[in-house]
């Protein structure tokens, strides 16, 4: 009897072993799957490729943790871009809720267009009238009122497709790339032509980008003391354009190394996707291809915005890697 | 006698076990003694006292690691500075460097001052044509041969004083505050007068401070093609000053969170300082005084360079931080 209940109890814990083995092995097994959302492919491939061999200590293509620099493209690469830049529908919405406060507007031609949302009269008149309302509308404030202006908006703004916050519209492909990069021993940067306020108050939340691993376009800003204390008000100006051949600057200045990484979705990309193939050793450049009218928005070559189109060549012609949406 | 024997052995192991144990703990001992370097008194009392508060688990002062961030101004503050910036003493032999490529300046009165170390000659005329001088002499190469020439210098120029390598003229007790900073979950910036690609060759290895967490003076950069390879070519011209109200823009471009740590020795950052204090919640801010002449330099208020004046004041009337070189 003792020896029976004792074999019991053995197999029972032989079971619960191979069980519990098992399920290990299940977690392990997920674990060391990377990127689950892409589908088997070329894309995929090349990427757990490229960070299996610079990883490999001792391997022929092993590049140093503190030189594993990713860098990667906002607007269109890690969330989306249409029907038009969030930003720009941000600051759009800032000339509306301004507007009480400046009644010098109600004669201002393109204020009057955008108002009655004619785009015969807006295509007229070119961008140069509608960006300076734009300026006007988004400076003058302190870069804390402003900041907490940009957070009220994502809070409450909704896609006009998609009736869902702007911070929801991040593409979990591209969440999972940067988490894999990151458990490589990647540093994880975005260098995107858009404003660094504005990505700011979500990118970490979103894409576990910090506010200091953010490149952008740079508004002015100058010192000035309010009441005793310092404040650091925003003029109209742009101090430093990140997009097409800035990008590439922008990274010197902010980063200092050249990344051996780089996305991007448009030929706003395409210097910085050069800049990165130009350095010795192993690189990767890849292109996000929007090829999914169904789920998101379909365009390239003859986009209104952002079109893909000279960087598509020359990522056909090196070798870069093209991700298609739809399929990968 | 076997006995004896083992008694002996045992005797003697236990006695290694006790040095063995003693050896153990001074090296536990001396690894929980920050900043060893320190003299006890109220400048290292101020700083452990800060860091333990923010670092507490549930204490009023806690502050979430990713907030933790440190800014330090480097000459002056992490190495010395004294006869003149080391940045531009470099600048002053590149213009030996390159004069054989420039005959033109042959007959330029700054040239010609500069090469005969004529002082009158040079107060007379001012700091402009000098400063066009190193502008010139410093730029029109791409940013990669900069790079070299910087690397070249400091490998074999000799502080005038110390007969030592410039990078060896680095503060240990700042190096411990650093390191001990980061130990305790800050993320670590240099925010410089000094433009960002003279400090990135050696401030990772001096300070542990990577590229892309040093904040600068940025000069123009602009992208062109070169044998079909992208090149980023230097301008004469500077796009940023990142120097006392230029540093709490500079922190806002590049960090984009507002330090609660900041560690400065002129009025050059003052308004870093300023800025630091004004955020809400427990911060620090501190100022390295030059006490020093024997082993160093010591100059304040009336010094020719980066006088320490006006952030003094504030810093006896605000209970800032002063940390005296001879005595600290």
């Amino acid at each position: 009897m003792i020896e029976e209940t004792a074999a019991h109890v053995h197999t029972f814990l032989r079971r619960r072993r191979v069980l519990l083995l098992a399920a290990l092995l299940c977690v392990a097994h997920a674990w060391a799957q990377p990127l689950p959302s892409w589908n088997e492919g070329p894309a995929k491939q090349a990427i757990v490729r490229f960070v299996t061999g610079v990883t490999t200590a001792g391997g022929p293509d092993f590049i140093a943790p503190e030189d594993r620099i990713a860098v990667f493209d906002n607007d269109g690469t890690l969330w989306a871009e249409q029907p038009m830049y969030f930003q720009l529908a941000f600051m759009l919405d800032q000339v509306k809720a301004v507007a009480p406060r400046h009644p010098e507007w109600k004669n201002d031609p393109a204020f009057r267009a955008l108002a009655a949302r004619d785009h015969a009269a807006l295509a007229a008149m070119g961008p140069k009238p509608v960006l300076k309302l734009l300026a006007v509308a988004n400076s003058g404030m302190s870069v804390a009122v402003y900041d907490k202006t940009i957070r009220d908006w994502l809070a409450t703004a909704r896609h006009p497709k998609f009736q869902r916050s702007y911070t929801e519209l991040v593409y979990v492909p591209m969440q999972e790339l940067l988490a894999y990069l990151r458990a490589n021993g990647f540093k994880t940067f975005i260098v995107s032509g858009g404003s660094v306020e504005f990505m700011r108050p979500w990118a970490e939340k979103a894409y576990g980008i910090p506010p200091e691993q953010i490149v952008g376009t740079i508004t002015q800003t100058k010192l000035t003391v309010v009441g005793g204390k310092p404040v650091l008000m925003r003029s109209p100006k742009i101090d430093f354009v990140d997009d097409g051949p800035g990008k590439p600057v922008g990274i010197y200045r902010s980063i200092g190394r050249r990344p051996i990484f780089a996305f991007g979705n448009s030929d706003g990309d395409w210097q910085m996707l050069q800049w990165t193939a130009a350095g010795e050793g192993p690189r990767f450049m890849g292109l996000v291809h929007h090829t999914d009218a169904e789920r998101e928005f379909a365009y390239d070559r003859q986009s209104r915005i952002d079109k893909l189109d000279n960087a598509w060549d020359e990522a056909v012609a090196k070798g870069w890697t093209v991700v298609d949406m739809r399929k990968d």
